[in-house]
């Protein structure tokens, strides 16, 4: 055998300046415990990004050695001020990626439903493909996993939905934080070993969204895991499925909040830290003046995954916008168009979550993705919602169920409906008081979110795990959960008595219609 | 209707400086939250009086009005530096009390079985009458109630093991904090709507307990709570069981943690705050030189109800403690024998907390109480635990399984059992290591217990209760809870069709063969 060849690139902490303008984190006032260890990170793309980020940064900015491992091509994922990187090829460029984004763009187009389903159902399966890519182009990069083995890491930190770093943590022998919203099938919470009583806890991502989306999301689940199950088992030579690898986890970071979310049982080892993304961090030298204004402005994003518009529907918006005093900042990285209302701003980034903090914004409107929507409750701004997929019609539904925005269908938009929306939420003082309220629940927690999250991502780091949080349920099949075993072993027996007596009395009976006969 | 008789007494805030003494607290570095509300505080008496105490004086320090309703006459009970107290009259003495206490070293006597059944159920009965009887000297002083109406209290924080707070919340319409260890018949987790799935959850007193606990604990739960029913009734006019009343609960505080525990599903409501009576208050002076020496020193309590024993057993302890060089810190209240080893210090009352924070603590002989259980876990020290009653054998078989501690019977003791159970946990060292790593990750947590049970407190005064962390299956009855009436519609449905189908099926072969017989 010859010598392995490298097929990873490794990266130092970035000390440029420019670095530092862009790495910018809260500062915390909680130190470091003492205890120095060594993270591997393992995050995904996207807004994913964003709380892993938050957590490798501040673990790196406590003196903690953090290494994130991430593909060569990527929307967002780099090098940042505390933490080393470690890239690896893939094989696909960024004109893929964005064609898989560009391809929301072309959903929005009008079309038949039939051509809907087929287009969905594409971009689904080009969207699953790309994440196994991805996790393939990691995991059999032997020479990198090699280099991984030698680090002695004390944890894993990663996002589950594509399971990557849950194998890696896996096959290394090291424990696991999760930080997510929540998996497709509940398989989280289920690998949690959470019970989620139908009576009133609503399924995750199949309640309360539109019936296309109900009926493709089992489906998106299948999709993704059951490749992950072959993936599974050809990385780590054992028949394990992507449910028995992720209860192993030691501390699930769930980026949700009961301010929103319906109370429901959750696991000891689950703990809940959604607005990870509300620390404000710029002073918006940039746009500061041109919010200035007595009506206030909106803030207008739809994320990561739809920064550009069919022509159509960007002029419906227009249209709304020139009808309202307020200044609209736009996220837009389309086409821009001919002529466009002078208060409205259009940019190809915007500081969302500073905007937002920001006295003067009157209301936001989003497609209700859970970082945004954590942005906007933790400053208070009500919300228009146009949510398009994923976890985002659960969140508007939420949201508005609370009385703090109003959920507008994307797909059938008009000048009219936009209009009324954004003056229900910002004439009428209801959803500023309701929001207020929220915002405050919200806000008042014992430790802060991020912290909370570093927290238990040392507290696994110093302990190897947390083992004495593993629940028992997750070494029972559902015939011991259910206690169909005892039960069965008990209605064996009181069987075996009832016949027993049955038996005895029949006997007897016999026995006493003989005497009589001989009688 | 003449002028109502003040059938009551207000005290403010001690402030001689034997109160000082007697009430330091720890500091906290936490601030107040700039809200200062007003809180009342309905305790329970005996171990349970400490944990609530510690609450009421933070509460107190952090500038909170803080008013503690308390019988006349108590075990331990009093006023404090940073509370107001209001005494109510009640209808027994001291020695009362204290005859109920004595039972306890009663049961301890050699006697027969029946006899100890006899025994057994009297007390019980001498001890929920004692409850009963104390919770309506207050909920029927009418003057006292009155005056606790026009108080405006913002919240009640309570001990629920007798609901009188949980009443008096629910008729002054405000919000409770619970804080407890437990309540019988598991109506805490009941009450709370946390799923407790019997595969995995042990239920509380009842399993890993003696048999003669386990028949005896349901009887308990009846005895408690089938009088505090009709207690509701005559006091709120409605018809309400405690059940219901303590379904309204904004937060449990549960003095549990997962490092014994094992680990179950919570509803987000329940705070765990274990440990809360660990922090250490007094520097020893009176003991501080008597402990020292190379061989360190056990500490021996049993607790507020058992500081007396039978004579027999007195000697039983006094022979093994002569056979070990360590010396012996005995809480002991009873009548002092002729001669004891010189290595025993007998003492009315014993700063447990700090002598178990002593670095010469080399075991703890205990009857396994919550407190006690806790402040040995804290500070990391094996012990040899006696369980009597209550939740004490399920506290000494959970530490016990951690290999932390052996469990002794104190009916049956010998000094060579006592003995063999002194010499392991003292000189096998994997007790003390275990009870390192327990100890370690007993500590390891974001937010100090005491101080979370304040942040807790403040958050239902400010927030005016909790409701968002209120989960719906309190409104659900158990037909709901299945879904038994979604799967009963269900069924009917199908039932409805399969009936639809057969009769059309039999029309059809009907006239069939009719035609068939024509043909």
């Amino acid at each position: 055998m010859g010598p392995v060849i490298e097929n990873y690139r490794t990266e130092k902490k970035v000390k440029t300046e420019e670095a530092e303008a862009n790495n910018n984190i809260p500062a915390s006032d909680t130190a470091s415990s003492g205890f120095l260890g060594n993270l591997l990170v393992v995050p995904m793309d996207g807004s994913h990004w964003v709380g892993i980020k938050a957590i490798a940064q501040e673990m790196g900015r406590r003196g903690h050695r953090v290494t994130v491992v991430i593909p060569e091509i990527s929307m967002r994922m780099g090098p940042g001020k505390h933490y080393d990187t470690v890239t690896y090829p893939v094989p696909y460029d960024k004109a893929h990626i964005d064609s898989i984004m560009s391809s929301l763009k072309d959903m929005m187009e009008k079309s038949s439903f039939t051509e809907k389903i087929r287009k969905g159902f594409s971009k689904m399966q080009k969207f699953t493909g790309f994440m196994h890519t991805t996790a393939e182009s990691l995991l059999f990069n032997v020479s990198l996993i090699s280099h991984l083995a030698q680090q002695n890491f004390d944890a894993v930190l990663t996002d589950p939905v594509a399971p990557t770093g849950s194998l890696i943590a896996r096959k290394l022998g090291i424990p696991t934080i999760n930080l997510l919203r929540g998996l497709p099938c509940s398989l989280d919470m289920k690998s949690a070993g959470c019970p989620s009583p139908p009576s009133y806890v609503p399924r995750f991502l199949t309640r309360y969204t539109d019936k296309m989306n109900a009926h493709r999301r089992p489906l998106l689940c299948r999709l993704l895991y059951w490749h992950f199950d072959q993936i599974a088992y050809q990385f780590l030579g054992e028949e394990v499925g992507i449910a028995e690898v992720l209860s192993e986890s030691a501390i699930w970071l769930l980026r949700l909040d009961f301010t929103l979310e319906f109370p429901r049982p959750i696991m000891p080892n689950v703990v809940l830290v959604g607005g990870i993304n509300c620390n404000v961090r710029h002073p918006l030298p940039e746009v500061r003046s041109w919010v200035s204004g007595e009506h206030g402005f909106v803030v207008f994003t739809l994320g990561t995954m739809l920064s550009d518009l069919p022509e159509e529907t960007t002029s419906v918006f227009l249209e709304a916008f020139r009808q309202i005093p307020q200044k609209v900042i736009w996220r837009y990285t389309g086409q821009v168009p001919d002529s466009f209302p002078e208060n409205v701003k259009l940019m190809n980034w915007v500081p969302q979550n500073d905007l937002l903090a920001h006295p003067g914004a009157r209301a936001f409107i989003t497609h209700a993705g859970s970082h945004g929507l954590f942005e906007g409750l933790c400053h208070a701004v009500p919300m228009v919602m146009m949510p398009f997929g994923g976890d985002q019609p659960d969140n508007a539904v939420r949201l508005a169920s609370r009385g703090a925005g109003v959920v507008l269908d994307i797909y059938s938009i008009t000048t009219e409906s936009l209009l009324q929306g954004l003056n229900e939420v910002i004439n009428d003082t209801r959803y500023k008081e309701n929001m207020q309220k929220l915002s405050a629940l919200h806000k008042d927690r014992p430790v802060d979110p991020l912290d909370l999250s570093v927290y238990w991502t040392e507290f696994v780091m110093r302990h190897k795990g947390a083992k004495h949080l593993r629940p028992a349920v997750l070494d029972l099949n559902w015939l011991q959960y259910y206690c169909l075993d005892v039960i069965a072993v008990l209605a064996s027996v009181v069987l075996f008595f009832v016949i027993l007596i049955v038996k005895c009395l029949k006997l007897c009976f016999w026995k006493l219609s003989r005497k009589r006969k001989q009688d």
